[in-house]
């Protein structure tokens, strides 16, 4: 076997996100090919303890974490392991992130702050003409129309993370854009697969966050449950791929070995297979366009014995039609299901909002926006602020109504 | 919808087989896009009824028939109703073929003359500069080497109309050639899947032609039924591909809805998967590098609830081991393999040889043959001549001892 990086140049990249799932499977990448890459910047939030190892492994030229607290903490830490302070400089918040992903070094981010909070820093890494490996598919919900036209004005290439998008973006290579007739995520269908509809209302949050197929953070585990997840992926898809929600559809497949597919106008249909381990789509988007040889083991097929594909539950899981809904609204109303489902799954992992709550607030609030289109990155942190706010204010009265989660 | 086909110039072709399995497919294919495909040649065997109804729905610059009879015949029944005979030469024979194949007119020839007598025909194309898409397997094992070679040579390009090849030549779109870690070849599996192996000694022609998943020719019926056909495959993807047959592997998978996969060096898996419908390669083989509106019905993923895949049974069907040993032995060696099953083959359908006699006589022929290298088509001619003489003693030996069929 040759080692095809070797043949590569080494690529400069920044990590929004470094301390989550995402973030330390990347590095563990990054890590399987010594000269390879070179970590120019880490972003984490309050896990100060992985960011000062990730700092200590990688000399990164910049690194920022979530508030000035966590910063002080980080170079605390550092000190007193007798780190080379001057190496590397320490920044922190939205503006920190943006550091990270803009320093003029870095050619690829690699985008993988959950939720809203990554929009900004991936936004002006995009405007500086970086590569982006992209995991954070909130910013592709809220943001996308913007994303996208903002990469197809300064040429960037933007290569999605999440296995399903990842697969697609593969399967993609078989045919050109015009020749798609359809898109098809694959779903696990989640914890809750085969719970009967009235006993979601009793789900606990252990239940919920105990994923069959994939080890992920708890807010992704959460919305595969409610399969929010599938449903952000078609509107992520939508954008990403400039494609119609009526030609994006989901089909449950619990193995979670084919991540997804494309049918083509000629009646083909390429998919894509692997294990069910992020550090193969998260090499491929760092590594795009070359692949290269990855030292993890490799999917078994013949020993799957069986793969399962079925129509989603469109009464029990609400939320997956209220992405839907979004998506066909367009202008700000994904910003708003965003927003609305970030709070309603915080309040149910620290709340005691419970489970069933969780479509029934995104819908009020869905209900109660005034949508408008999107005019620049103002317009969508407005609306996503307004809903955060509606939100809130729905969880809180359905906590005090006391219907929340059986402890 | 755009009927993408209208913006193509009008294609040229020529189809050696016209009336068997692939033959009248590929002619429904072509009258599903009026306008878009003119038949320049036909060439059929021994069913002249068809190709009479070819000729007259076509009205082909030649017509080739198996032999001088045919030929007269098929004349004869044309005059009767009428047809201009002016618009059309008729001939007949390996020459005849071939006249339809090289025809100066012709872009692209569709070559799906079944075994050995489609091989001169085809490469006399490739030698002429005609874009090949090529069903017939027999022709690229028994000369893939030279078949590949002429091709580079003239800047020919090959496309597969084998579900399996044409599978994988769809999913190598995702990556370069030095990417490609392995092919994986699905069988169904065959009617005999599930037979324990001493019941395979008594299974009739009837049985044995049932395929479980495609509508098919009878010798690749066989062929199916033996495994000999994904043997032949297995060699046909290593000339093809041009990779060795160590990265070559058999899945069985019995629904036939995944058509191969290609598997890359950095995990990620490719598969192909379509409705069981020859029409479906065909037409990608027709049109590629496009991809054309199907009218067929597609493939409804999530109605096929169950996909299995699993190992082969090397023991029960020997004829898959025999391929992968004539691969790696190389020369004449696949030459011999293709010729000794064909005549094997032939005598289980014609003349009573026992199923499980077929590899028998295949191992036999290869143990005997000396072994040399392909020099030129000649050699190739010479080793099939002289295994299909061996493979006829031993079929007519067998059938004297009386170990054939039961009625």
């Amino acid at each position: 076997m040759v080692a095809y990086w070797r043949e590569s140049s080494m690529k400069a990249i920044s990590l929004l996100g470094s301390t989550g799932s995402i973030g330390t499977n990347a590095l563990r990448v990054t890590a399987s090919f010594p000269g390879a890459f070179r970590i120019v910047g880490l972003s984490g939030g309050k896990n100060v303890a992985v960011l000062a190892d990730q700092t200590e492994q990688n000399h990164p030229e910049i690194v920022s974490t979530g508030n000035e607290g966590s910063c002080v903490e980080l170079q605390a830490i550092l000190r007193k392991r007798n780190y080379p302070m001057a190496q590397t400089r320490f920044v922190h918040g939205v503006e920190g992130h943006t550091e990270v992903s803009c320093h003029p070094d870095v050619t690829l981010v690699l985008a993988a702050i959950t939720g809203a909070a990554g929009l900004l820093p991936t936004y002006r890494a995009i405007e500086a003409g970086k590569t982006i490996a992209l995991a954070n598919k909130e910013a592709m919900v809220m943001a996308g129309q913007l994303m996208k036209q903002k990469a197809s004005e300064r040429g960037v290439e933007i290569i999605p993370v999440d296995s399903e998008h990842n697969a697609i973006h593969q399967c993609l290579r078989g045919g050109r854009k015009e020749e798609v007739r359809r898109l098809i995520l694959t779903a696990s269908g989640g914890p809750f697969r085969e719970t009967p509809s009235e006993k979601l209302r009793s789900v606990t949050r252990e239940q919920a966050l105990n994923h069959p197929t994939w080890r992920m953070g708890r807010k992704i585990t959460i919305d595969s449950a409610t399969l929010m997840n599938k449903g952000l992926e078609v509107i992520e898809a939508s954008w990403f791929f400039n494609i119609s929600p009526d030609h994006v559809g989901v089909v449950i497949h619990p193995q979670s070995v084919v991540h997804s597919m494309v049918e083509f106008v000629d009646g083909s249909i390429l998919a894509q297979l692997g294990p069910t381990d992020m550090r193969i789509p998260i090499q491929y988007a760092l590594t795009f366009p070359e692949r290269w040889h990855s030292p993890l083991p490799p999917l078994e097929i013949h020993k799957h014995a069986q793969l399962e594909f079925f129509e989603p539950d469109r009464e029990k899981f609400k939320c997956l039609d209220l992405a839907y809904r979004a998506i066909r609204s367009g202008g700000t109303a994904p910003t708003v299901l965003n927003a609305a489902n970030e709070v309603a799954v915080d309040a149910f992992l620290h709340d005691g909002l419970a489970f069933h709550e969780i479509p029934d607030i995104i819908e009020s609030v869905l209900n109660s926006h005034p949508r408008y289109e999107v005019a620049d990155l103002d317009s969508i942190l407005k609306a996503d602020a307004w809903a955060r706010n509606e939100a809130s204010k729905l969880a809180h009265q359905s906590r005090n109504a006391g219907t929340g989660q059986r402890k």
